[in-house]
């Protein structure tokens, strides 16, 4: 195995670099999701895209129709099919790819993540995307959370499976999934169907713990529960020298709501999060703000927790409104759920793992405090009585992840690469006579 | 005179309503001033534009180079002649246009502001400009302050001026000036030295007060001094779930500035006034906001109210910075100062327009508290001996101004033109063997 | 006359003086009633105290009984009369006493208010009240505002009565009133029923405006009507540091309610104040607060800008509340009116005090920004036909009023007996034969 | 031993209500301190107190020395002998016991907190100490954290090594502790060197978590490092309504700094706590107040952590002073450390209450989130070579600590005793030959 990783390298560093080059934020991933379906075609996966790959009306947070005409259009000139763009047409993007070895065995998921962040790319020399060449040329979209590296992944493994599907038996769904950040695709996938009958689940992240290329962490604990609010402020415009006082406030309703948001009363259960990530408000220096826009998120370790700070959060967004005497809307845009990886595959892991050139180390669980919205996928999996993990893979950041200059090692694309197929090929290793 | 008007009113409706809509924001008034331009020219007017009309670097809050070049661009397709745009490049807009009658007499200055608001006119059909098709075809951009209507009287006047060159004497400078929203074009005007050997200086607002159309106000007092500042807060993006403690929240730097500079106490010496018109922080939900920009403007009666306000607005901002571990740059962006109407041109504009059809009634002050920088044209005409003031001309308003759903009575148009021209005649009138 | 005041003033000195040092706040001026009232006995006035000079219903903001009860009891120390304590019990200060000459003339009612402020008084040697050895004897409290003064003046005015009975015609009534602080005494002598038949009636302040002693103004403008607001927020106690998240924060409650009572827009209609003046939350250090109560104040130039101020405070208030889940409870403790001087009275006071010693300079009418309850009154006597002003009689301040360092120059005492009795004189001088 | 523990159930019941009946706030324990004292010496205990008993310049927050005299005063009424409030007075209370065996053996140390709460109890007939009739006479001071409990618990052990002094060995040392809340007292004891050659230490508390009667934690982690800060606010009186605009508003400060010290941002690396249990500003409705003082404290599950919100308490508090122009004042009035209790103490503890009747069950570690200064005397006893633990005693409680209705089951008290005296049985039991 370590030949095939061996000789894939170049290309996982290639392909890492394009993706990087070409970020799309969550549910306008056109081209990311045509360029991921181009080659699982040339390995003859079965693809499934726009509503035959997710439940469209189970996303959340979705673009306006401005927005996703405006990138649909620069997919099409940037040379995405008629065919695809129709199918993904009004942000279905993302897609579900299966293989059947046609010999029975377990049916395993794998979840790769495919999403950007609106973040605007250090173009400093010091990055190495800029001296290398490869930084965004979409203006204020950046690959900022390692994801350009979880599609690389998913590609090296489902070419492995391709290029091994002799060696293999029972069946692969690989869900390049879109929207991640925010929460808001892993639940439309879900609700598809894709996980009812899967055996094992596999999914991971890139660099979120401090450990180096080469340790792999088999477990995490300390995803968090979230919501995602967006919150709207209806007041009243005037006149701010000639009226001030019938205008109603709409910009310090948001203030308020902000304010008094971090300071929702710290939990003795546990850890909790608030963040308002972005706040626009008011159209003109002279003019009292009548519209207010915020973007808000809480976490907590456990749903009760998050809930907790899901029903604070609504009664301070409310009384921000009524302060300044303004109309407030809360609409949830995402959420995820607390994810338990099943603490039986840790061995298994462990085992598959021995005497790998790319895996020095095995960690049994890491602490993270992030969200995922894979644990939507994971949770029902476990339901159904499979088992899910989500892995880590080390590699030392300068910066952290959603930071302008954040990056990788590319030296961790195939040690992550190694830890799937090793799992894969424990679990459904072809062995005549046997099972 | 009154058979000019009547003539005329035809040709006032029909300006005003192209120049509602095309309106165009601030310093990218392209069209607008090419449309005033070539009219002009077709009444013998000498035109200046560009860096011949305004000190170009007195102007302030010029949009950034991005947009100005956006609105360039579209004003080339809309016709704007290439000789034209070179001169304006860089958002030199507004005109100066003088006749000289060639006889002595009085220079007489009059100044009309032609820009628009970023407001999202009403396409309801009770807004009569939506029922009479004349809406804003420019997204998000309004006439709500009757500029349109500014332009229309200025130019009915310049006619009058072209037609009636016989029988008057003297020098006419017409300031078609920008950016007056914002306090940002006049002096730049000013600067430019037109207003140096004024003897006499007109300007005036449509409906300001609750006057109905006929009735004029011959001076106004109360216009506030006022500064405008832009503000942005530069702190630290973290990951709000990961690493909340390492994030500078620069939106909490806003909102809590915000909140505060509402409170700056009010003062006994007068009227005070204090708005943040606009608040933009933070990129994403998830992100602890590391940048937030803040639209500032603080107002007083006088001077020394209006720097009591900005100093207290300074301190705030500051210690907003400070409160979040934030750094904060402010910069001043437009200002305008208090006006004194010369008292002695009350009975002179009291005697010309009586026996008016169109004027019913003059009052000889009203009462307004916005701001205008028309004062620093009027301060520097003072100061040089000339007269100077600021009329109001009646007109009900079922919406205030700055709403989008502004509009006025265009019966005040055919009554402004009329209080100009009579005041010009009364000046300027050529009687020979006098004088 | 000149030579009673020349005569009287060692007296006013030592009246002033004595007062100053026994301050009491309102509903407390159990000594200061007393000694008002045998001094007015000594010179045979009709004296009303208890629920004969009030409706003791009518009073807002009494100090709880426990406070009550503390200052009858120092009274009683201090030689107040049981007889007079009984009366006075619970509160029920202040005094009216009556005049009548027995010959038919104007009814005239005079008001002095009597109360002190909870201010340190200065212990520098710099302060004349310590210097001078009459500084206060009562912790916290001072008379800060000059109501000793008022109440020497008033006693001033009613020896002259006495002393020139037999020159005087008509009745005259004297309102000793309490608790003018807070707008809370005024009402309560008014509803009692001495003003309704009242044909001039005259009150007065010392040094509110710039002018110095031997200037008087005739009348003022600009009082404020006002409301006094007590607010409490009942919230939940629970333990900081281990069960932080079932506290309900009272605290945070009357911080965010403070903060956002600043805010409350200016009005382009006029003057309006908000402040509160005091805030007391919490228990203890590691104990989230449970209970918080604040003192509020709004004002606004007219009733319907100060009930403007009052609707924005309760709806603030009550989003406080709610915005750290808290109930509150607001009380209306106190509350002046706008007051309009009559005219016409102008000429009068004018006329009366030509050829004064004591007064160099009157003024038509001053301006002012504070709020009185006067206001009551004088409405009461304007609505049943009478006529009222409100006086302002000058004096050099190093100090604003309700600072631990006010003092007033004492020769302004003079100044204004010798106007309250020149107005007298020519209202009711007895000219036999005529009338 | 049981038997002892039986004979003895009265009498603890009995001092308990006695001290619950007396609270005393820290450093005022004038009586506590003193009926502790009067009961050991009739148990032979050397007794110290005053500054024999604690280094007096390291306590923290003293109450001011009116209220301290005022309390000594109470005291002294109360019964207190003229000698020993002479050693306390100043607010040096709490007391030290020393008993030698004489025999050679280990040198236990006992703490037990004396201090009681400022609250007011509740007079509901449902709570117990109403119904039983052992409220608090003392008004607004309550024992809401079950320190009478540890009284008397300390008092039972105290007795139980009088008695059977000949079948122990050794060294004791009873730490009754003033002023725990507030973390005040602890560092004074421990500095005065008690400490320095302890080979055991012991201390507790009652009905922290949720464990019933019987239920006994040989260990806990959890306790916070915090930090006790006192802040005044300086500003500038004037006039609300004449002069608003030359205050400078120090209760706006505080209100500033209470809504965004709560907004400190959690910490990824642990527990953080912060509360602002007092506020007290301004002085007068109508005066813009010019003072305020605010109680505050802050926690980290380590010291780094207690740094990193010490240090953000101190930025924001600045900023909220400077943000309304006010001088601040920071005081550091107490603090703890964090604890870790010796591990390898567990199996003694376990060891010894075998077969009690009492303790039905030992937990090894129990987690708590509140902080308590005896980890200073842990601290340095483990520096010095000693072990060191803090246990909990299992009690239901219907409301939590520091609530009006606190109360707990009396039965904890024999158990606590029992497990402290089979505890210092195992270590110091007197075997003739051994040892």
């Amino acid at each position: 195995m370590s030949k095939f990783i061996h000789n894939l390298t170049h290309e996982l560093t290639h392909w890492r670099r394009m993706f990087h080059a070409y970020p799309e934020l969550g549910f306008t991933e056109y081209l990311t999701t045509y360029r991921i379906g181009k080659l699982l075609e040339g390995w003859d996966y079965s693809i499934f895209i726009g509503e035959d790959a997710l439940d469209s009306d189970a996303r959340v947070g979705i673009p306006n129709t401005e927005i996703l005409t405006h990138f649909e259009q620069k997919a099409k000139e940037q040379g995405v099919e008629d065919s695809w763009l129709r199918k993904m047409a009004g942000g279905n993007t993302g897609l579900v790819a299966t293989f059947d070895t046609g010999r029975p065995g377990k049916h395993i998921a794998l979840r790769f993540d495919i999403d950007a962040l609106p973040i605007k790319e250090s173009t400093q020399p010091s990055h190495t995307p800029t001296s290398k060449g490869f930084n965004s040329i979409n203006p204020k979209v950046m690959h900022a959370c390692g994801h350009d590296g979880h599609i690389t992944i998913g590609l090296g493994v489902a070419k492995y499976i391709y290029e091994h599907q002799n060696q293999l038996v029972g069946k692969f769904t690989f869900l390049f999934q879109p929207a991640e950040e925010g929460g808001r695709g892993a639940l439309a996938m879900t609700k598809k169907g894709w996980l009812v009958d899967v055996d094992r689940f596999y999914a991971g992240h890139i660099g979120i713990e401090e450990m180096s290329v080469g340790t792999v962490a088999a477990t995490v604990k300390g995803f968090l529960a979230s919501t995602k609010l967006n919150v709207r402020f209806h007041g009243n415009a005037s006149h701010a020298g000639m009226n001030p006082e019938t205008g109603k406030n709409a910009l310090l309703s948001a203030s308020s709501a902000s304010i008094h948001l971090y300071g929702i009363p710290r939990h003795s259960k546990g850890t909790t999060r608030v963040n308002v990530g972005k706040l626009e408000a008011g159209s003109g220096r002279n003019i009292i703000p009548d519209e207010a826009y915020m973007e808000v998120e809480v976490r907590g370790e456990t749903k009760e927790l998050n809930n907790y700070m899901t029903e604070h959060a609504k009664r301070i967004i409310n009384s921000a409104g009524s302060m300044h005497d303004t109309n407030c809307e809360i609409t949830i845009v995402g959420s995820t759920e607390e994810m338990d990886c099943s603490p039986s595959i840790i061995s298994n892991i462990k085992h598959a793992c021995e005497n790998s050139d790319y895996i020095k180390n095995i960690i049994s669980e890491a602490s993270v405090s992030g969200s995922e919205d894979a644990s939507y996928m994971m949770n029902e999996v476990q339901k159904h009585g499979g088992k899910a993990t989500y892995m880590l893979f080390g590699t030392k950041l300068d910066y952290p992840h959603h930071h302008p200059f954040f990056d990788f090692q590319e030296e961790v694309l195939p040690v992550a690469v190694d830890t799937f197929t090793r799992v894969i090929e424990q679990e459904n290793a072809y062995n005549p006579g046997e099972r």
